[in-house]
């Protein structure tokens, strides 16, 4: 599976959150960083085209501005998904959003500041997923990074890696495999025998459950 | 009350709704059109806050591209709502959105080929006004303006005068006196007489009704 990271960010040289990810991504086979901002010499719309035709998982990602995407990524949106794209070219792939937030995500919700979910406020990105037949990924969200500890910024690693390339996310057997395929792939991966046994024999461990509760049903 | 319509549309002149709509506006006292497209040398941000001070009703009015407005609007409000501005400038004004749709307005609910309603769709905007402690007045759809009969057009012009002119628009007594207002300011409003009565005997007669409806309570 390849994945597309589209990224907007007016600021993004100066943005911790920001180079975090990009560094997350540079030990990831198939994924390629797409930033707007960063095209020097603006774009082609047929050769943006391709390269969302060539990735099975695309990726927006920026920062909310105005319960939205910044106005680069509206406008690349605007331009690209021309009709011929969005009717055919786009069927089956997914469609994921890493949101970066300034405010605490609790305060998206009825009654506390913010007044209205990041699903609700979102919408309009669920429906472009609608309107272009591709499966629409539950929301990444990431607030106040500024504010985050090491320990966080260490599980916020794994959990982005996980969204960008995890197939099938919401299983918890592709979960592990993907742990077990990221701890083989690092460098000096041999380090982590321990924690590959262990992971192995948790699997056996609820495999003989699975198995003795099928046997029950029967 | 003073109104400002924000327009963004990347085909203006061409847009057979939009200059139906610059046409209506025309003949209206106190409401200000300011087409960002059309500014040739672009703007000044302390300009166009001044101008968003000075005005009591904020309208945003485009034409629905990918379910939000188009790139130019929101580069506009990412410039030009700063905190300084949002935090006190905007306190008790009312900010009114009129779209303007491509399919039937039937299209945008649960089922039908949009799946949301527009006011799903809108939300960050009623977000917006939320945030800066402004009225969000109930959207105004516009859809298929070319397809439209005469007969519908004329009731558009009313009801798109009312929309930006009209204080309290949820009231029926506001909607008759500004229609009289608008009657009888109209260039040959003389010529009116007789639904200018017919409507000052249908209020007398709804008086009547209402006093003889209190009595009966008493």
């Amino acid at each position: 599976m390849k994945t597309l990271v589209i990224v907007s960010h007016p600021e993004y040289w100066q943005s911790g959150g920001q180079q975090f990810f990009r560094e997350s991504i540079t030990t990831l086979p198939d994924v390629t960083l797409h930033h707007l901002e960063g095209l020097d010499k603006g774009y082609e719309i047929y050769e943006e085209q391709e390269l969302l035709r060539s990735h099975d998982r695309i990726i927006l990602q920026f920062p909310m501005y105005w319960y939205s995407c910044p106005y680069t990524l509206k406008k690349w949106l605007d331009d690209v998904l021309t009709s011929g794209l969005y009717r055919e070219g786009l069927k089956g792939k997914e469609l994921g959003i890493v949101v970066t937030l300034g405010v605490a995500e609790t305060n998206f919700q009825a009654g506390a500041s913010e007044r209205y979910t990041l699903s609700e406020l979102l919408r309009p990105f669920e429906a472009i997923a609608n309107k272009c037949g591709m499966t629409y990924l539950p929301i990444f969200p990431v607030s106040q990074f500024a504010y985050m500890s090491d320990k966080k910024k260490e599980e916020l690693l794994v959990a982005y890696q996980r969204y960008l390339t995890q197939v099938n996310q919401a299983s918890f057997v592709n979960r592990e495999k993907w742990l077990v395929t990221r701890l083989e792939a690092l460098e000096g991966g041999e380090k982590y025998p321990l924690i590959l046994d262990s992971i192995q024999q948790n699997r056996d461990y609820l495999d003989d459950l699975h198995l003795a509760l099928k046997e029950m049903e029967e």
